[in-house]
């Protein structure tokens, strides 16, 4: 059983698009938000309870909408809802890009990664764009890449952060190997008064692609080429671990 | 100036500690959300308005109260409540380790990331206990600690994750450089049944400390060291690019 999840909710068309083609290479089940949770980070819900929705349709159960982040969908899903621990989990279809730094804010790719720390095999999806979203060939592509992450395996707490180009299908120009990127969104806020004369401030931003390395997820993806990024839920920066071993922070 | 943060909220005690030693060494301001954010990993707010209060304690500006998610604090601290960018973020001190696969899920270690995303160095500190916290040495510590990151830098990119022991300072055995375990915690959901038959689940879990190797931070805070551990937001795993080379990926 592969479980499907993703951060922009249940009924999100990327989601439906992964289904329908990953229902042609395996036995799927949808474990999403009930509703939009972009931007979630890592987050779980520990200060309320979740609360878990079948769905039917067509009188057929396809998952279960629960009222959590993405995270808590794959927990969940592997503790509670399934019989025995999925095969492997994908995550998306996202609408928008996951790439360079944005990636760590991203609620589809903590599905993958949370699957990883519970040592299921995991693949996060996301399409580069927000407008007119065709998710037919980023569908197509996961459908392929899916068996052979089953078939070749990934390293223990290892996941793919897929990127595809919102571009038709002939001009895009291969699949490429990537390292994440450090393209991040430079924020603004939008500063309004409201009618209590109380200030507050809409978040918002664009990606800078300031990238200059050929072998980033932003570039390649920039250039119409499938990204593919291997990542895992180390933080550590190995190599500074030296450098402050040489600091003196003795008590 | 030093913006200090935290996810226990503005009013934690561990915030108020570290405040108060850190103004032995610095000039500091509290940008912090309004009410507890724990475990929401690297959240940040897009679809509702930030409010920022601000908070005057005898007769002094100490702060705002944020809310929103300690990676809003440091987004709108730098980008719109300071004059010029902070010269660091300290957050915590933490009501509990984040250590481990702990640490993606952990706010207070994300204001830190998010503050090394803005090219500003950044220190997290957390206390491994939930019970009795005593903050005073991790207070003491981290005063000792930022003045040294600020005199040797870190390289751009990398924060520290800083987890004390909570036992007398008399017991602490000393301070070592260490990496991320793979420590996780082991969720268990709590089914319950409402008054209209709706079932719903409690996330609990416990840490589980499996971590066999000395130089992680999980091990080295059992044994009573204070863990310090270079983290980055790079999120490729370096190792696995070459492997997926060998994959037949092509489309």
């Amino acid at each position: 059983m592969i479980v499907l999840s993703n951060d922009d909710g249940f009924n999100a068309e990327g989601l439906r698009v992964l289904r329908r083609e990953m229902m042609k290479v395996a036995e799927v089940v949808i474990v999403a938000p009930e509703t939009e949770q972009s931007a979630m980070g890592h987050a779980i819900t520990l200060t309320q309870p979740l609360k878990v929705r079948e769905v039917v349709e067509n009188g057929e159960l396809i998952g279960y909408a629960v009222n959590g982040t993405p995270a808590d969908c794959v927990k969940i899903a592997t503790t509670v809802l399934l019989d025995q621990p999925p095969e492997m989990v994908v995550s998306g279809i996202n609408l928008g890009g996951n790439l360079g730094t944005c990636a760590i804010y991203s609620g589809t790719v903590s599905a993958a990664t949370e699957a990883t720390i519970m040592e299921i095999p995991a693949i996060a999806v996301s399409l580069n764009t927000f407008e007119n979203p065709d998710f037919s060939f980023a569908g197509e592509f996961t459908r392929k890449l899916a068996p052979l992450v089953l078939e070749k395996g990934l390293p223990q707490g290892v996941a793919l952060n897929v990127n595809v180009p919102a571009v038709p299908r002939s001009e895009i120009k291969g699949v490429t190997v990537t390292r994440q990127g450090r393209s991040r969104v430079v924020e603004t806020f939008d500063k309004r008064v409201d009618p209590r004369n109380n200030t507050y401030y809409w978040m918002a931003g664009e990606m800078r692609f300031d990238e200059a390395d050929e072998d980033t997820d932003c570039r390649r993806v920039s250039n119409n080429y499938v990204s593919v990024t291997p990542i895992h839920f180390d933080l550590t920066s190995h190599r500074t671990i030296a450098k402050l071993k040489d600091w003196d922070i003795s008590l």
